[in-house]
């Protein structure tokens, strides 16, 4: 049990699986070619195969390895959920289903540390964005259901259900052919359209803005917080040594008062002692 | 009286008008469905003329609380606006208005306080661009006159009158088709347009830049501030006590001369009375 | 001559000048509205004249009091061309020259203080980004010139000429229809043009991406620099505040000494004289 | 020998070459123009060969003066290959190389001192950037795989290789025509093509955002790290100042009492020693 964690966990293993993981890539990216599935597609379709029993195995492998804990691990959680989308339909099945099995080039991300750790950096930026997230969802929601209402009747196509109009706020929202392709034909029915797009895109960009700042003060203020620990730890250690010696200096005054003539340490002393 | 102001604040009541006005936007999301109205539209008729009574009943308590009070704050006047503009037509009226009931939705913001926060810390940024957003419009004025005057009579569908010219040169702001969509086409009537175009474009884009560049550094330079504040105030403490350590040792000192021979503290203790 | 002076530069003189400005700024945009200008054209074209007649005298006036120092402020070569500009063609001309009568609203820039602030303050960010402007004007020309040499013959209206290409290379750097609109038309004849294309956007876009990085970087350093002096100006206060301390601590050691037996200061005092 | 290295890092020399590529510049930019052409084609084209002749001049002494250590530096690597580019066809040949010509103007950027600075500093935000980098080409990768798979059979034209599918994507993650030109029609076979899209648009955006976020960080830390060095110097500095007026004032101290009695320094010399 122990030799299969250790063969689990060896840098061997885990390169193996990314050379896996970069070959299926590769050979998913030539089965889009016609050319070259008429020369080689049953060599293709069989190193495919190969490639995700090898995936299947390594995860029956860590199933046994690490029972219950595997799904501890978000990583893991991700390898089995893509690995176990593309097994669905073997070889047969939707096309859809088929073209789901190259997002298992994207378990390089969950296999390689150093992309993990980008992946992880992108998603710590998640948490301080999700109340403008909240915020942009309900605009969204209040602008969908208007859109519906008001414009659902004479395009039926941009706006027929919140849905569609969900979809054409998040064009509008992107600004592509916000004006020529939507909002002036909808002018030319509802003259006044204008001021509800205008509205929603000066709200949403601003939000958007917003959640943009947020990420970079965010970013600035750890890293500047660092540096601001850096020089309040060099003046609270130099502060002392200075303490020190003059801690040393009354210790010296008072021996010398004290071999003069022995009399008692004044107050200074305990206001010192009390102080530290 | 003061009964009713506990209710009022409670947080079940809070909690209460927080389920009411998202049952409220879901059964006006459902609305638009025409399906779902034809199988349940009477219901969701009513079931939103309820919630319309709970709110007004709600504003009509706090109004009864707070009296003149209640419009002091920015929140209850939203309220009271969002609430007053869908009771315009009850029942019956104008699609328009119809469609506005879904801004009640928008109330979730003035309760939940999280979310009240986020709008607060938005609107915030908004002073610190004032002056930015003057020149903007300024400048937009006019772009606005300019372009009246010289296209109006060739394209007036886009520049007729300075209302369309504001539109789409907004349009142009946010770059939108702005070429091939608006300028080469005026360019075949007047070959020097793209001068005015791509100046109002370099200037309103770099003026935009300037928005958001302000509130960026409005913003790392608050965080910075209290960081260095930090440093600051440390560098203060650590300073008094060195000078309190200083102070004894000077008191002691003078307490060793007065012991041996009774001789007056020197010159240099009215320099420190006079420091401190 | 300075009571003529003294008019010149006092509130009220000045703030009749913004009064005639905004007046003059209205007037200009009504008169682009056909019903107005039906119902008080005449009205409205001399309100204009009477304006402009008041910006030639002040101009005048300022000519007479300031002479040639008039044109040391960069704000009155300003106000002086944009009057003189729309003085060209007194009420008859070309309508270019008519439309450009609205620039003197710009005025208001050059005459209400906040404002002029505001501009200097984005024409402080300008210098910094000289250097990146320069980069972005070579990459330009260059790719202007192999675009007409490349596309001149197919695509005449685009590439026609190095000011063609010039300018859509500026829409293709706004993003604006440059695939759909531009490259793949192109790619249908040359298709390698992408190419050319996707460097040239990926250029332009990350040289202006670092434009903007520059004037933020340098707007946050300007702030955090004042916050570092005034903690350094703390730390040097304090630190004065302590060796004054140490050094009245040394002149009554030495004076103790002294008192005792006379002996002659030792070499610390001297370590002291040469370090302060 | 030395006598050849001396002229050719001459500022005489350098100015001289600067001339000569603006010159070249101006005159391939002046080719354009059929008018020109026509009026002094046969002078330009001389021109031109004129200035390769200098360029490869140029590169044959620097070869014979720094030998192997010419392709040390980057910029001669540079210098070098757009040179030996525009050699290729010499007078004659495919359009695309005559076109390529124009690349020399950018030896601008390697001549002048001030520009090869800023390539240079926006070379070393790449660095920082490699790791969203690879991620961004994963993601593109997967992506084109996927629509290359769905959309190759009904759309063609956008998605009927990777190569096709890299170029669309990247048209889709610069916002152009994603949603009324790509998406849209997509959406009429494929209606849940959105879904794709907007993960797509989603994922990638977030990704460049961050790519742009971690430059602007790195910038400010970079230069508030300088600034918070300088403080600490400073802090540095001065304890050592206060420091050295302690050690004298003990060394006072014990020079006092050894006057007195020639008692022996007490153990807080030893601590003072210990310390420093």
């Amino acid at each position: 049990m122990s030799a299969l964690k250790a063969l689990v966990e060896s840098s061997r293993f885990q390169n193996f699986i990314i050379a896996v993981i970069v070959i299926n890539a590769i050979t998913l990216g030539l089965e889009t070619s016609p050319t070259v599935m008429a020369a080689a597609g049953s060599a293709l379709v069989m190193l495919d195969r190969v490639a995700l029993a090898i995936f299947v195995l390594e995860i029956v492998l860590k199933l046994v390895v690490y029972r219950h804990n595997f799904f501890r691990s978000g990583w893991n959680v991700f390898d089995f959920l893509i690995v176990g989308v593309t097994l669905l339909p073997v070889g047969e099945g939707v096309s859809v289903l088929r073209a789901l099995r190259i997002l298992r080039a994207l378990r390089l991300i969950s296999v390689v540390p150093s992309m993990r750790k980008v992946v992880n950096a992108l998603l710590r930026a998640i948490p301080g964005m999700s109340s403008v997230l909240t915020l942009l969802l309900l605009v969204f929601y209040v602008a969908a259901v208007m859109a519906t209402k008001l414009f659902a009747t004479d395009f039926p196509e941009w706006f027929g259900s919140i849905g569609a109009s969900f979809y054409t706020l998040f064009q509008v929202m992107t600004l592509e052919s916000w004006s020529m392709g939507i909002v002036r034909p909808v002018m030319e029915v509802h003259p006044l359209a204008w001021l509800f797009f205008v509205v929603f895109i000066l709200t949403t960009t601003f939000a958007v803005l917003n959640l943009f700042i947020a990420i970079v003060v965010d970013a600035m203020n750890t890293s500047d917080h660092a540096e601001q620990e850096e020089t309040r730890e060099l003046v609270v250690t130099e502060h002392e040594l200075v303490m020190a010696e003059l801690k040393a200096l009354r210790t010296e005054l008072a021996e010398l008062r004290a071999e003069r003539g022995g009399a008692a340490p004044a107050s200074g002393d305990q206001a010192l002692a009390s102080r530290l």
